[in-house]
């Protein structure tokens, strides 16, 4: 008899020795004693993030961490970086092949095999942090994400958002329109779409190859998140201009992805920490974002480097261009279709209620 | 022998047939299964709001709701509306006594007892929102009002965010500081204090007579929380003007009060289940206000509300008095002068940042 037998053995034992009685005057303690109850899973978070990258690796220790605690280790996730386990980009698939039973990065990031994706991590112009969240959970955000997910056995889940983000670092200033064409820029996603329609040369790079490609004039520009990501990669160090504001992602969703199977093989309790604790790292990675970038924009400032803000003229023009792209996304199939346009519904009843609140907050402090 | 003893010995038997053993193999299975994580608990939590009051009693109930799903009914939470154990505003002594273990209200309910509480709910032209998440989770501020809690035995937690307020409903127009001079509003807490300084004459009513109030021209004007919740209660029926901004509550937190001595006999992991869900509980109330605020307004707005905003004169005068209330409420005692101290810093940091990101997603799209 293996240990497994012997507990269960034992836990048959109680049983019989008086749980039943015991679970009519306390149903709860009869239920966390059973067998099935004291099971454990151990599972695996693959990510696309550094190990303990600030902001978004810690933030999938702190999501792993949480469920370990709130389960009494019942359920453990051991965190693995990018490139333990599966490269950054290959979190989905692993997810979805069943690899490892959780998964954390962004939507975006599996564009080139779920188009739809896109809307979910961030829409230039679009949705902003608190509006986010509120479409996703309470304005049938959610159902349609699950949609889109539920043809690979992946359950998605917002586990934090970056806030909005900065325009990127810039190498030539911009001063018109004319300043784009040509311009080489790192910008992935749907922003890099509107880039390369007003003329500008855009590709993709791992976060990691960003701060060489700037410094060796391979690239004259790029994005990347925000001052506490920003300054961490140093990208200060070679680039001349800090551009805001992040027109391109005026929030961006951090995911949690659990393989459906393994999702539904947990008890409900077990099932309850896991959507829980997902909602609470959400909260817990707005905060970090907004405290760091506070601190973080301070010290990029205290380094020298110039804050710049896109024209006007530049800004209407991306604006124009983004409704084209996203347009065309949702032309694409029924469901991006019917995303848009929930999305768009609800930016449109939200933006009113912004216009009297955090407009006049943030203009008027 | 009674049925607590009778499991009891059970588990030590367990205990001498193996567990120990398997605790080592798999210590989550062993922990799970000792008597002392059996144990249930049946906790009450009164709260400040009527019987599933829209966005407040709703959130207290979801929140009891998560904690029960995730401990799988070993830590019950029973909601108590307003009145049913203690008023309303008696909330926090039931928890600091232990007559409940838990509560659910706002922080400047109980400023007659604690006055420091005032800076935990709201402070004209104070932080976001997404700022005040921030600075009590990441900057000094949940230490700050642990230490402001600490002499009355409650643990205090953020469960909820009403997100930015409007600025009330009003029977006379605005136009002036003139027009102040006079008035009778219904505004409590900080707010209050700035219209008093500006000639108003203000009182307070608890939210179930305000609409009488109102119509009755007992009062001219009254603050109350923001579409949502304003709709709920027909104050458009009793007034002709609905004023913008809330420049008196920017945000506001909704707490979970916990009794420290009922939360120290909680074993770690439903510790942590009860800090986790008020997480958790405060992103899904500020979604609940986003996405229907968004609602409400245009329902109040179909219904021929007329929408108006406080004059420049008016609000610049607010914004002066406010620093002076501040400063008075500052130099009370040296706690209330390092939480001012702690949440003014942090705004002087915060509010570059939203400078160029927030600010300009609201001026931009």
């Amino acid at each position: 008899m293996n240990r497994r037998n012997l507990f269960g053995a034992a836990m048959a034992l109680l049983a019989a020795i008086g749980l039943a009685g015991c679970k009519e005057e306390t149903p709860a303690a009869g239920q966390g004693a059973t067998a099935a109850k004291a099971e454990t899973f151990h599972w695996k978070m693959v990510t696309s993030w550094p190990k303990n990258y600030p902001g978004l690796g810690t933030a999938a220790e702190r999501l792993a961490e949480r469920i370990n605690a709130m389960s009494a280790g019942r359920l453990t996730v051991k965190v693995y970086a990018a490139g333990e386990l599966v490269p950054a980009l290959e979190v989905f698939d692993a997810v979805s092949r069943g690899t490892a039973e959780m998964g954390h990065g962004t939507p975006y990031y599996w564009k080139g095999k779920v188009p739809a994706a896109q809307f979910f991590s961030s829409v230039p112009f679009g949705l902003s942090t608190l509006e986010m969240n509120a479409w996703l959970s309470k304005g049938g955000g959610q159902a349609l994400w699950d949609e889109t997910y539920a043809p690979y056995g992946v359950k998605p889940l917002s586990a934090g958002n970056t806030t909005m983000q900065m325009g990127g670092w810039y190498n030539k200033e911009i001063n018109s329109l004319d300043d784009i064409k040509g311009l080489k820029i790192r910008m992935p996603g749907l922003g890099g779409e509107v880039w390369t329609k007003l003329g500008a040369i855009t590709v993709n790079l791992p976060g990691g190859e960003i701060f060489t490609a700037l410094q060796t004039h391979v690239i004259d520009a790029t994005d990347w998140v925000s001052p506490y990501n920003d300054l961490a990669f140093g990208l200060h160090k070679a680039a001349k201009y800090y551009y805001f504001p992040g027109w391109q992602e005026p929030q961006a969703v951090v995911e949690s992805m659990v393989n459906q199977k393994a999702f539904d093989s947990l008890p409900a309790d077990l099932q309850a920490i896991v959507v829980e604790a997902a909602r609470a790292a959400t909260l817990d990675m707005m905060d970090d974002y907004v405290f760091h970038n506070a601190k973080s924009l301070a010290q990029l400032k205290e380094q020298g480097v110039t804050i710049k803000r896109f024209p006007d003229e530049v800004l209407a023009a991306m604006k124009r261009e983004s409704q084209t792209v996203l347009e065309d996304l949702a032309s694409q199939n029924d469901l991006n279709g019917r995303i848009w346009k929930s999305m768009k519904t609800f930016q449109d009843e939200a933006t009113p209620m912004g216009e009297v609140t955090e407009k006049e907050l943030y203009n008027w402090r």
